[in-house]
């Protein structure tokens, strides 16, 4: 284990908001755009907690919303640096709502964003790597290699055929 | 104790904000009135977890502002039920600054918000108790009473020598 | 009385916001969080007026909130420094809401915001000493010793024993 | 004389902003966007303090920016009512900035916007006279009439040579 | 033609905005000062497009707002400039707006915006000539004048009698 | 071709943005998640023009940032809806910066956003099929399939052994 790798724990970070009318669609319930904004935010400070040095988002992945959030209603999130590559984090975020008077709380989604670290002109930094620990930061760990080709992928950077993780991952 | 109590515990909110260009004063700091609008919905989100209903802010204690939260840094709120009053509720919260480059916490302030729990009719209704748990939950929870004493007074609906906690307090 | 000393009516501020959707809480009244967000500047700018020089917020005191303030209604803030004491100022608040359909007026609020002035660098600098006027003025004038007292043992920076003034008041 | 109709002054609304970083343009200076939001809302509660009914914006008129207002500094806004014509009233506005720091104040605008009062069924329902009674109170109203026909031209609900009070104008 | 001129059509800009709870006024309509400001960002953009360089908006002409755009409806904008004078734009806007579930759309208002151009030092600099080209172009282009022509008696800098073009239109 | 289908022409939304101080990280760039907002609105209204019902954004995929955006520079969106499938549609998003003052334009990114048109109880309803025209369109049409194959696995609900689509893509 690299003695300067940073543990996925410390660079958590919670968020609070609390959805007002201005954030909401013709439902009444939050928009999606207005979420990914708290999101972005949230993801940012864990990427910044884990290196050390201000961040850039370079990429978001995959995102569903499963259930709506009310008007007036709680949105939590959570986020941790899962994996760094060199001089960029993989953040993993967990989004769900609350009703404080009903007392339910429900999912709403999770997602992956990706920052790169940057020195004070601007150019990529390295950033330490991550040391999972529990079960689930093991998991995310693990995932993230194959989540980083289908980027790679996506973005063009990367051929198919060369994804071994990824082509493992769908001829299993 | 009330089996009907709940803990202090029980009602934490832990708010992250990021401190924006039109957040600042001319000196690139946080101005302490938006400071103050993100503590009061902390201080609600809390206070509506302890009572599961809607609250409204009945008022706000003294508030002195140590240090000065800069552009780009993060502001931390936590907030948590310190006492309850029948239908009020008193909301302790902490704030601090902190500079995630720097990797650098130092605090903003402690204050007090006190709410008023609703029914439907917009009728001030009952909450549960507090049961405070750890040392300072209960240095919160005894303290709320000369708290109040003072808040009654400075609202012009107790007479100062009425207010035999406060008086003590003075006399010592 | 000082020949550079100001009268409080110099420094006067009147501020007029409308309540808009964004602004209110589940039952359509204006945040409490919000409301003190506009304290904040109209205060900030009476004290800015007053000394000639930036301002930072140093303390807020007791705010008790009287009547809730309606979506669509107007909110009324005047602020006017109350007293000086050598680098800060006390700005007494009032406020006030009005239906402009229904021609009513009603009290929200009264609050005293207390302000440092700031040099270029950053450092306290002194304030010109206030002249009251009007017996209203005077009367606040009077009421800043004691309230700075109160402010001075809430932020643990006086005894409560030394609170000459604030004992006084306690024990008449 | 109307014995229902109301002086000017009645009407009068005075609103206060800061200048903030993102009202401001890459100069650093107010945006004239943004400034005619504010004074939008100004008005049409001058308006509504007139008539004592909801109202919505019919019209503005020639609007030209003086001097540039500065991040940090003061708008100060006054509006007030200068005539009524049945169902439309038109607001007068006086804009100018300051910066309180240097303690100078100097012009930004003038400008007039129309407001038609509205009855709970959303129809347009006659407003009070306005009763001038100051010097510049008298000009403004006299003025009215001039410009409200230039509105009716420019809107395309009058035929230029229809416009006697706006021909002796231009033919003086 | 001037080999620098450019044509009308090469500025012009297209904004779609979506119209949220805290834009409308109690009647859930877009309120006109709201839209005023979407109208100046789009109308400086359309003017840097044409000049390549920061404008700020010298003055607005008379608007009339003809039909409301309702809470949750699409307010579109096209701007293009009309006519260069030296150091200044004229742009003319056209508003409507949209209900996307009846695919129903209806008109806002036209407006005219007038920007200079700025020099890094803050200073007036000369801007290219405009070649309409369509009909609609050349009409707006010759309008120009007459218009310009009442700004600037509007704005106090000319006589109503010098104003030629705007007598032969108020004469025939 | 179904006769009820529509073009992929007919949705195109396009959307005007100016990045202002609120919107930028510490480095004077466009915040992500800022950009992610305006896109979900341009998205969301290029749904609603192809269904003509309201809409919720269902998911959001893969998006990579290539240049920042500036501080003053303009934000250009472009959204068309690339395929529908039952009661979903897939909008394609281009984002593109203008730096109005050097004429230069620059890729920003391009996104797939996926929205679920609603009846008036909030239940999905089926939308018109999209009959794609141009190369380009006919490229994003039959992309769509793929990455719904994507989203679905990724949202956990497809197996990637079922998805023929993808498993094609990767052992090309």
């Amino acid at each position: 284990m690299d003695p300067l790798s940073k543990s996925s724990e410390d660079s958590v970070v919670v968020m609070t908001e609390l959805v007002l009318p201005n954030d909401t669609n013709v439902f009444g319930n939050l928009m999606g755009g207005r979420l990914m904004y708290w999101m972005d935010i949230a993801a940012a400070l864990a990427a910044m907690k884990h290196c050390s040095s201000p961040v850039v988002t370079a990429s978001v992945d995959n995102i569903s919303f499963e259930n709506p959030i009310r008007l007036g209603n709680v949105v939590h999130i959570e986020a941790r640096v899962s994996r760094a590559f060199n001089t960029s984090m993989e953040v993993h975020l967990k989004v769900w709502g609350e009703d404080a008077v009903k007392q339910h709380r429900y999912n709403s989604n999770q997602a992956y964003y990706t920052f790169v670290a940057l020195n004070p002109d601007r150019k990529p930094q390295p950033v330490p790597a991550v040391h999972p620990k529990t079960e689930e930061e093991i998991k995310l760990y693990d995932g993230a290699l194959r989540r980083r080709q289908l980027r790679l992928i996506l973005g063009g950077k990367m051929q198919p055929e060369e994804a071994t993780e990824l082509k493992a991952f769908f001829n299993r």
